[in-house]
């Protein structure tokens, strides 16, 4: 009887040839898997299934994560307002988590002995799809076609016409990776340390001049409305906005990071609401919470975005600064007024009921009031002792 | 015989009051003080020193400590690509410490026995004069007849006006504070949470439409050059980036912040030059340092600012960052070509001799044979270790 | 009709004077409250009482607060392993909070138009006291007629003899400090930088020369159980564990800190209980906890406790801090054997069905077996990437 | 012609079988090479010479790295009061990197095609050699013989036998590993979670009863002196101090820590010179640093502890950190009283011409007349002032 291998199917060069490989040269009985997180339309998933049972798996399955992914994810990076290197909202590292867990998931479900993923030896996304495999499956033993055997595009095109596969492999200018939490674009230009992605190379163009404001409403750090509507699930909301703003080609940008094997590495991203929406939220926390939650915020969430982009997801830190994040939101609640213009946004101000610096209580209209000039000048003398102290020593030892 | 008090004199209704008060009231002989950081023509200065000595002070001097306040703060503040709250470049905080400390020198070297500032209670400032005054000369008295009499601008003019001195005092629409690291706007809108300054109340308006590349080139850190043109002195390429970047209308926004004295404030900014500088020097930084140096010059950057805000310029532990900061500079060397549109920028790639993603090295081309697929897999392998053990313990405790 | 003003009274020279003062002098009717955070025995908290009335208080109650300051406080003392510069259990500035915030309860309860302290100009008390006044009882006018008069204790004495309160003021040697959590010993040596308290000045003194075993039961970071005994109130057993080990004279030092108002302080102590428990769990804690969250867990423990110093345990931060801690306690359960012999403890070592060094699971006995020198090889090299890159660049730069 | 591998030799099994199966098995040239760090007498370093020529190798080399451990690392232990997880001096860890350095220094310097190291599969120093020799000699081939055939104890001797090495391979019941900076202690107790090394398992005993003072100089945080007599080499000052505290059999606990593969590892230790040093340097540090320097030394230092003892002594940040930490050094200078006496040693007191308790400056009588009640009071307030709005805000929503 043939051993199951669940493979981490995209529909692509790599993973096409992985199910003839692990079919005929491997003797296994492949079943694919493709987790969507948000980057798929109904007819992508389609053709996606009707090519790996074209290919020949003896199951497909279509796992969809996207709420998943944002209850257990991106929620997070909003609460952390997380750019990795203030730039970049890790897409690409959070949706390999959610799609290596769900592979694991199926994996242990029908039992298989293998599991196998497309990943080549030069990126990171081998890490995170090893590391989740091996903490959820120990047991169950990884095979990574491409990697181990270092194939080339040609090759593996070869060997896909010598088992009967014939297809024009479109060698896309691009590789662009899609999800519900953005789209990064990577070749050519991204590549080098100097180029710059042209014009026509991000997923969508600029199609609207015309300056629009919109309403972000959060409701203890989770986006729930967008002007007037409302919406019971943030992950839509997030649909809808990257559709109102999109058109404004906004959420560009270049990320130059730390790959998780040592080496730099450069992408283009196009991410246009969850840019807008950590500008907002954060703006919306300046005004909510004190000093040092925005202090310690910014610490975890850092590290929070490090470990997750390193495929450490499932690390139990990681559990502990959800549980903290979470508690700093509780007053996070209000509206923020965005500005869409082309090529750029920007945070117009904010309501809540929570701000520190709202006027409309009794006691606030008198704040000048609440202290004198005596007393900052008493907190200024008793703030600069210490330094003062250390000034006289330092003088009297010279 | 009188006593001498010392007065940072900006020219304004405030400082132009204590002139008055102080010679008149408390029998004092002023002695003006105007600090440059940057942000006056030399006409300017001229006017404001005319100003004092028709208010009668008994001597008045402009220090011009744009080179100083460069050279001991701006550095670090590029070095750390410090801004506050991700978003202000810090500048009228960084500004007010060198005011004060040049007036405290000018205070010690005429030995004076007061020294005076115009701030009122309400904000930052005078927490900043306060806390390098003690420092400096802590055997100096502080006179502050503004916060202390909570005077209003109509008792201010008012006596003024019976002293003689007539004058049509311009309320201005917005509060400008103008230096080499920014100019910051505020009054009506930022004085709410949810108010927008119009175009008008930005100090320059968008002139040019046509994009524009610009190549700076960094040394150990420090801006030297401007596309063709070297600087010996950073702050002449700060002034010229300025001039060439504002037409743009970049480097605008609106910070909301914690003021010392614990309540939230918002302020409208135009930085142009430090935000182009910050962006560009930080990409350049992503290239040629490692991944700890870039985690740990963060954490030490973002509390550099924060004392910096808090007028905490000259606590011990300042210095001790600024050493740290700079050692990390050696490799900080290159060009970065950033493109100015109207309204915004972006960073086009950089060029560096250190930068660790190049490939002109022999050994590079080949960096993909540094490593194996194999040896990728034994390094998840071992980097899962510790939270696969913990998993399986979680798992044999349920 | 008389004015209400609460004093936080302890019985001693201070607070008496301000009983008198408060009510001859002020006019006011004095309610005294007496905070016990588990430093006074049943008799004693009665003589504080009968002192009070004899000194002609409106009324005076005992709050005890002992299970609060456990529940809201020691608690996270322990998950956090907090010692203020790895030394001092913040005995005392934890104590403060809750005294202040009992009786700013009270005052709120009554209705006091006034709220006292005896506290000094010269320490931390007083700020400690004020912040939480400030914040909870924000309309309530604080009296400190101690700190505002300068007084000596002669002249304290002095005066409340004219007020006819004859009594032998005692001036202890020490000045003595004791609840749940430690006692604090100041005086003499401490008040210079050299000096070291003689053995007659801590509270108690060597009377077991046997070494003993002591097993610490732990549940979810809580200690629950000593030997054999259970309990179901962790402050129980903390009375308990300083019964056993008080004896053996250990859990002394001198802590050496930065007082809240800038200048350095000194002070002696006696926690044997809390050092023990500290230690024991923290052990426990590098058992069961991975790396990351050992590191975040002290990053956050250590600012907890700076916080608490300096009187800010009502700052929303350390509410998110406590959610954080007791997050990561889910699995710190466990014995841990601790040897008390004269003027040292150590730890032996623990047991815990979380110990991720357990080989007691089948897969543990062959961890070696989990992976191999390959993998380690690999590992290796891939860690080893970016500083190899890194030389690489810097050597050819040479 | 053959090829030449340079072995790291220490003379016991494992580096033995190494000589042989290297030679043999592999047809290489062995050169071995022991490296100082302060663990051999002049007896042990030549007995280890006389083995490795008995074993046939080409060339034996004895290198000191006594001073440079000390300057290159040791200092900054001190400068940062290192204790890995508040406990452990890392002096293995110190001391693999700097064997690893001095080893393939050599190998560049012979030109050497091949390194060895004698480290089995399961601890952190395979780790600690494997990244140096990658960074410093990325084109030197590492073997690791142990490691790579998974030998055992048994095997070993069984293959020297069959070559002709016959001798009695004495099994110690604990592996010891002796240095400058400490000895390490591990075996059958360490082993497990809960076993503690018996007395007679650490290298030195009790030996002396009379308690005693000894008195430590610092100069910018380094050992100069001890009692009377002068060290020009604080590498001197440490082994002196070692001499005169190790009778006292202090300095002794077991470390629980995180290994760098993920696992959990305990080891004893016997390290009275460098835990004496680091408390007396630290209390030193608490009297003549600010609160920040102390917060963000602490900071710097933990993570370079974590990073040296993971094999990162090469990472650039770590000689940002060094700067850092020596810049923090200019004030600790003074004379640390420390007291020792059987199994346990305290600090009694400092003197420091920077000390910032002190009061032997005219204007320290009167530091208490340097801010007034009222001062307090107006410090406290505003502190106070963003919790107290926190607070009416959360009570106006409840």
């Amino acid at each position: 009887m043939k051993q199951k291998v669940v493979l981490a199917f995209s529909g692509g060069l790599d993973t096409s040839y992985c199910v003839k490989y692990l079919s005929e040269e491997k003797g296994l009985e492949v079943h694919s898997v493709l987790v969507d997180t948000g980057g798929f339309s109904p007819e992508e998933l389609q053709q996606i299934e009707n090519k790996a049972k074209s290919l020949g798996v003896t199951s497909h399955v279509t796992v969809s994560q996207v709420d998943t992914y944002y209850q257990q994810c991106i929620k997070y990076l909003v609460f952390g307002n997380i750019l990795k290197n203030n730039t970049y909202p890790l897409s690409v590292s959070a949706e390999r988590a959610f799609q290596a867990m769900a592979v694991a998931e199926y994996a242990k479900k029908i039992q298989a002995k293998y599991v196998a993923h497309g990943s080549t030896g030069a990126g990171n996304d081998q890490v995170r799809f090893d590391i989740i495999f091996r903490i959820l499956i120990p047991d169950v033993q990884i095979i990574t076609p491409i990697r181990d055997n270092k194939l080339s595009r040609e090759q593996e095109i070869e060997y896909l016409k010598s088992k009967g596969v014939v297809q024009e492999w479109h060698k896309a200018a691009y590789s662009i990776n899609k999800g519900l939490w953005g789209t990064s674009v990577g070749g050519k230009e991204t590549l080098t340390s100097h180029g710059y992605l042209p014009e026509s190379a991000f997923p969508t163009q600029l199609t609207k001049e015309e300056p629009q404001t919109v309403d972000l409403h959060f409701e203890q750090g989770e986006l729930k409305g967008i002007n007037e509507q409302k919406f019971e699930n943030p992950a839509d909301a997030i649909k809808k906005l990257t559709e109102i703003a999109t058109p404004f080609a906004v959420g560009r940008d270049i990320h130059v990071g730390d790959t998780i094997i040592g080496i730099k590495g450069r992408v283009g991203f196009e991410a246009a609401a969850p840019l807008i929406i950590i500008k907002a939220h954060h703006t919306l926390e300046k005004h909510v919470l004190t000093k040092w939650q925005l202090y310690w915020k910014e610490q975890l969430a850092n590290w929070y975005g490090n470990l997750l982009h390193e495929g450490q997801f499932l690390e139990p830190v990681m559990r502990n600064i959800e549980t903290f994040l979470t508690d700093t939101q509780k007053h996070v609640t209000g509206t923020v007024h965005v500005q869409l213009a082309p090529y750029r946004f920007y945070v117009l101000g904010i309501e809540s009921k929570f701000d520190l610096m709202s006027a409309k209580f009794g006691s606030y209209g008198e704040m000048n009031n609440a202290w004198s000039g005596e007393d900052v000048r008493g907190f200024s003398k008793i703030l600069s002792n210490q330094t003062m102290i250390y000034g006289k020593i330092s003088q009297d030892n010279e």
